[in-house]
């Protein structure tokens, strides 16, 4: 039986860099021999992929703060158990991009859902798994929306206020302080290669024989 | 500023004549001069319909018993604010193919999502709204079939077995039995002008002022 793997999430507001690092992560384990599977939240089934189709659609206003929470978790329920824990079982590496913490962040910080009732959720729809390691893009709202300006039209979300998304790095800063276990704060204003370093030194331990 | 208006939902397994009987009650309410809105479930709305297409796709197989109790709450959740709460406050009547009850019966006993975390979902999902009234449309399983399978092809949830619908038809009689304020049990084996006269006896006192 092999042994189970390790599952990282990566997590930050807009623009951060987090599908660069995740590019540069992918490289540096497959070089340590890594099985690995690299799945986005919302997505990453082909029902997660229809619900974020719905989710992220910019012509789409008028979506409850309720109906969005429900909708993130109704992807994340599938992943789990479709992709996450399966890969998990057979020994893979799992690195994904955003998880939990982004509902707390964005439906909860951003929107104002209860954080208790976001927390009810997890506790059945994500099967009780949580991530070994959650490495937090930590950036100024300004330089991450000036960094996502350079990608094109923006989605649902990426329309929001300057207020939302200080609120987004407030509550992601709180849950990193709250769980330094888990989380790995990076300053995201270094340069990609700044960055990389930074976690792969934070990745290292997982390495490490029943860590 | 208008009287609020009445809220009805119809309920009961496949086939049970709840669409045949939607029809016949618009026809009665319209001629007393109701103001009417009619909706379904899970649909109703843009953002409901999309959910609608995922949850019923029969090719979708795989959906976790989570995910689709999410997807359904995240329709109705929309459902309510964006269309019955503005129709009720505005004086109009609500009929609506199916709502909250459907929840318990499919994915809690049929599919054997805690009765708990259906109720806790809709104490917040829901906006505190309840129906004033809800028809329950009572009938065998084998009848309710024989009656849908005239109708083409199966959806996702049609394709289940006859214990899960044996299971939804418990449930729903489980919560008429708990909540004879709210329900009103019809026998749908009866012919439909039959169901429809029990359902506009039903339906009488809601006319009554204070009702
Ligand atoms: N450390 C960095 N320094 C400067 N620019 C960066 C850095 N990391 C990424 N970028 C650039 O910023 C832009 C956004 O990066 P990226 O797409 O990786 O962010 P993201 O966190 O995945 O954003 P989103 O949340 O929208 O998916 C890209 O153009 C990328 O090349
Ligand atoms: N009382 C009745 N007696 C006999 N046949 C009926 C009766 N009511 C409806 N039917 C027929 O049974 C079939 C199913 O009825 P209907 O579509 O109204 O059920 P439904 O409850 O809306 O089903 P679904 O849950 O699949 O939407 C239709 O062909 C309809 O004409
Ligand atoms: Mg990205
Ligand atoms: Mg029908």
């Amino acid at each position: 039986m092999s042994r189970r793997g390790r599952f990282i999430t990566l997590e930050g507001g807009e623009g951060a860099g987090k599908s660069t690092l995740l590019a540069g992560l992918h490289d540096h384990l497959l070089g340590h021999g890594v099985s690995l599977l690299q799945v986005r939240e919302p997505g990453g089934t082909p029902l997660g992929e229809a619900v974020r189709s719905i989710v992220l659609d910019a012509s789409r206003a008028g979506i409850s703060a309720e109906s969005e929470l429900l909708l993130m978790f109704a992807s994340r329920a599938q992943l789990v158990r479709e992709r996450i824990e399966p890969a998990l079982a057979a020994g893979q590496w799992v690195l994904c991009d955003r998880y939990v913490d982004a509902s707390y962040a964005y439906q909860g910080g951003g929107r104002g859902q209860p954080f208790e009732r976001i927390a009810a959720l997890e506790s059945w729809a994500c099967a009780g798994l949580s991530a070994d390691l959650t490495l937090l893009l930590d950036l100024s709202v300004s330089t991450g929306r000036a960094r996502a300006a350079g990608r094109g039209a923006a989605d649902r979300i990426e329309t929001e206020t300057d207020a939302f998304f200080e609120r987004v790095r407030k509550t992601y800063r709180e849950r990193a302080d709250a769980e330094p276990q888990r989380f790995r704060m990076i300053d995201a204003s270094q340069s990609p290669d700044q960055v990389l370093q930074a976690a792969i030194a934070a990745i290292a331990p997982l390495f490490e024989i029943g860590a």
